[in-house]
């Protein structure tokens, strides 16, 4: 983060993203709460932290409005730096310590604190490019330049149904991830790829965005309403498209995926192609099939690569792929005990689940029974459309 | 209708409703634009009637806002009974001469007709209750009063699961129940009985309102937002409960099921009693086992009735029973051709399945497949709770 | 009213509007609560009339919020004419008994009761305009038709200043026009006539409504926001302007006075012509030299007229003249005691002064002492535009 | 202004105020835009500095919406400086250049800029303090203390009414205070010092927030809707009153003048005390009869002081005063050629008059004719209570 200005991290440009400094607090106060609060002798690290940094915990109480962290100048970026500092060493401490009969608890709520801190370094990665969109010059964040890719022609690859097993088996996984539970599927098709800049540029110069036809209704109240005539961060200048990028200000690539499309522009995008989103049964049906291709935080591209090999390509990482399913619980679904149980079974509603990670989600991460969930207005997130029939 | 004032036709108290004249207009021109207009020599019965009574087809071109359709004096309830008369004439007329080749569209869209207009039937008498209760005395629609049921204690029917089918098979259906396909069920308990007002007042008296632990986050949100205490139509007075129903204010009947609740109250009731809410699939796989039990529009109850006789009771009429399920495509799924394919498919975001059919549908109008979907906030139909576990 | 049906009645399109059975509850209620409550035996005549029909009295309790009057269909037309007629008898009756000692209180009351009454009398011509304007085919109520008038050209009527005196004299006023107080004017000139339609539709073609530079800051952005180009109630059918009134949608007569402006469409025209509005204070001292031209409601034109005559011109009804004035207490301002005192004075804030009645005012309803207030940004009443400079 | 962090120059806590980093960039775009570009050969000193600060002027071009400003963490505290620097040493260079026949032009705007940044000085405490306030922990911004002066009791001052002057005469003066025009006004009574807060805590102890009778109608429905119950910045901790000033939180001070009211909260507590606001030009009149006691920005209290001294005290500096007039233009009044001629006429609507500067504005920028402008329900600038009757 070192092109980051002080200022870049104060800054919150609309209630869904955070400001970077905000996300260092909530990380760090997450070791504080659920880790070091119970099972040291406890002396908050930074006064009134709980109330500031805690997300939606109603079981730790009273919080910031999500609203309102953009409004909060103090503590300021080096004061939060320091109290990371200070509850990473007394994580440290404890762990070094014998840890008795709390052992088994301690050690999974930081492993829980690992994974839900890499899924805030995504979320920052996504918050500041959004923060520094804002302004009039696109500043760059800082990515590795990719060459050019090749456009490949979309292949559908048949998958065969039956009666398949569907969630977590082993190793670290949310609760949303189990449990592990039998679906039945008919046959069906997977694009191999996913769709790119020049095949949704097809689709909006077919007039896709006005014709009500191939959206859902909400959708279509949504194009309306926020005058929606192409993905976020798309830029026209002199009658040429841009995009910006963590890289800065760039010429659409044609044969790079789409990204920061809602899930309706990718409903949309399928029904004009005549064809439809995968459920999130079949996309972790067929990752089985995935090929090699796989571009995640490590590659430091920091935006979606195009497909390269052979098999189902860019399966994992790239962007999120909306799937047509709602986010609700697996059959016989149990949220975690106390107030971690409040992570992801609350927001089992209105949601539609994405799959497969994205450039920014840290490899060691992901697993193919990742259930990412948003509402489908969002497009700040690295999301993109693979196509089923 | 007889008890009503032609005031009563006109008023539009919420968006979610339609005023009463609005309804038989509406249903009256679903007749006049998609049988008359394609295939008679079409003279517009009534000047305007596609601009006020389309109701969202996008197909059919604008039309007034949903929120405006309260604004409208004309044309009057007088005009709008005079239009129906002469397209039920005209069709009629239609019906009576040799079809020729359009004899199946004509008949399929007669059909599609008459099952509209049975929806609106029972929209009508949810939407009356709605405004009628604006007023400050409660006026009375008028219903059958029913004699004081007897409480019955709520038993667990097993349900064994597998791989069964679900959908239409034969027979009218919309097109959302189709295709018939496989859903693959574990084993599963369902209650014989719906929840009844003792049961909920006795969650309301636990704080249930006010513990966010039994709810959706989403739901707790609109709690807050709404000061929700209690489900709509609850009235307390002196102390003492009170439920506005057609037949007017009532003291609450603690044997009755509750019913105007939304989707987040019955998830909430379900998750403070330690169960949850069945799945659409679940709910139509049990339906077979389904007993004698049944209370539609045709017993002019107009009020769900308490249980009676042996076995899964309740399932047909009296509530629209909350499923767990988001209203989401079947496999396979395929819209109508046309304006009509606007009927059902563009809806199917953010909604939540309903199955079973309440005490104002038309008897003629239900089928075990039959799936009904509303926002999870709609507290004005006739639903209510069944619980899974 | 015999033009309009029950549905006319019952409508309420906006919330400034309210609809007309509303109206002719609320002032009979007036007399209800406070002249028949305090000095008669009282018994209500109509359950619940004080919860509906009090507009703004906090002192005499709760109520129904002003935009939920057209959603109570009850009661009905027919039970609040037959309130009138009772609560008419009851007032007769109570004036036909020798009063005693409360006699000024009651016939002080009565007196404003029928001040009150006229001023809705206006309100429920400019309410029905607006709510049968929601319909498609712009249904008339019926008016006189006048025959087409001549064109004047507009005449500069010096006005010599001093300290003059403001305010009612003698007779009936209400309390916002006492005491009588003086005022400083300079000289001034006055427009001799109305801004007529063609002169707005100037304004109109030279871009008026799209030039900042005309319009106060939030005036602008009002324009914005509603995206104004015209007054209200004008209608562009294939190219050509017309206007609904109350006789119907009528083409536009070049030499009619431009009506249903609002304030910031009086300003930015003023502004454009080199022109500004007058104060009220001009306006009342020059009202002394106003000609035998008026329209009111008595000659059932129901719409402003062209100006005939010589001398200062359409002051005494026709339309609504915006001053520049706010509307603020004389020095020395007293509310009338008790609940009457939030007749007037609790609305000085945030609203401009009219002056001159129109030809909806009764003749004996106005004096031209009388201050007229309301919001910069309403339009539904017959306001318009004299200039002064 | 060393106390303060980089990120408490970025915080846009509310669509009122702007960030401390806006207010430098915009009074440094001031002369940039106004002095540099049309008397230099002008190369922006900062890309797209015209975009970013402008505030309002039409004229000049499309800008960053004002609630937008804290989206922008770009330019930085650091870059804003330097371009400060760089468009003062512009200026000083143009000053010490002949400058020919456009010397007055060049003269005057430097003056309205000297002046327009002495408003924007203003601002930036007010909106610093706003800022800080957010932060759980009421950070001190430093202020000089002052020692805990002594109550006086409030007396009544004669002012002899007659024909008078009002407005600017000679030297500088913004384009609302001309020009000199004639006044008459009655004899008149104003209080020779400020409600202090044990004043007002009467007020509130008398549950004058809660008794609409007192309030005008805007007025109360801002209570309701804002839950208003004390001054902005008051805070109650354990049952006791603080304040938070910009020294820190501290304890109600009894003498001390009750600050950051709105116009409606002075109102309500005239009327609660059976008095009332005085009009402008009252207050400008008496102002010739102020004593000597004054507490502006030099003083560094940065907080209103407690009343010392003879005569009228208090009336310039400590507080800026409600006064009951709205803020119109005078008659004849003109305003400035170009786009500085939006910097006032254009918010002459639906906002009062506020005279006397405040303990935050700088002596030399004061002088009695000034007419500052806000609307009625702002509460965050250093606003207070003068009673007249």
């Amino acid at each position: 983060m070192e092109s980051l200005e002080i200022e870049d991290f104060t800054i919150q440009a609309m209630p869904d993203v955070s400001p970077a400094k905000w996300h260092l607090g909530h990380t760090t106060w997450f070791f504080d709460e659920f880790v070091l609060a119970p099972f040291t002798r406890f002396e908050p690290f930074l006064r009134g932290s709980s109330h500031i940094f805690n997300s939606y915990y109603e079981s730790v109480g009273n919080r910031v409005a999500r609203v309102a962290r953009g409004h909060l100048s103090r503590p300021t970026v080096r004061e939060i730096l320091s109290y990371r500092d200070r509850v990473t060493a007394a994580v440290i401490k404890l762990l070094e310590m014998p840890l008795g009969t709390n052992s088994q608890s301690i050690l999974e709520r930081v492993e829980i604190g690992i994974h839900h801190e890499q899924q805030h370094q995504e979320l920052l990665y996504t918050d500041i490019k959004y923060n520094l969109f804002q302004n009039l010059d696109f500043p760059a964040y800082g990515a590795t330049p990719f060459p050019k890719g090749e456009g490949t022609k979309l292949e559908w690859q048949k998958v065969n149904g039956g009666l398949i097993e569907i969630g977590a088996r082993s190793g670290f996984a949310y609760d949303n991830e189990r449990p592990l539970h039998r679906v039945f599927l008919e046959d069906f098709f997977l694009a191999d790829r996913l769709v790119t800049n020049a095949e949704f540029l097809a689709f909006m110069e077919d007039g896709g965005y006005s014709k009500f036809q191939y959206w859902l209704s909400d959708g279509f109240e949504l194009v309306r309403q926020h005058n929606w005539t192409a993905p976020l961060y798309w830029v026209k200048q002199k009658g040429e498209w841009f995009e910006y990028t963590l890289g800065g200000l760039l010429p659409i690539d044609p044969v790079r995926p789409v990204t920061h499309v809602s899930f309706h522009e990718a409903y949309a995008y399928a029904a004009w192609s005549d064809t439809r989103l995968p459920t999130e049964f079949e996309w972790e049906y067929a990752a089985t099939l995935a090929g090699a291709d796989r571009n995640f935080l490590e590659s430091n591209l920091l935006h979606p690569a195009p497909a390269r090999g052979d098999g189902l390509r860019q399966m994992f990482g790239d962007v999120w792929e909306w799937t047509s399913s709602a986010y609700l619980p697996y059959p016989g679904f149990q949220p975690l005990a106390g107030a971690l149980g409040e992570y992801n079974g609350k927001f089992m509603n209105d949601q539609r689940v994405l799959r497969g990670g994205s450039c920014v989600t840290s490899r060691s991460h992901f697993r193919p029974s990742y259930r990412n969930f948003f509402q489908g207005d969002k497009r700040w997130q690295f999301t993109g459309i693979r196509l089923a029939r």
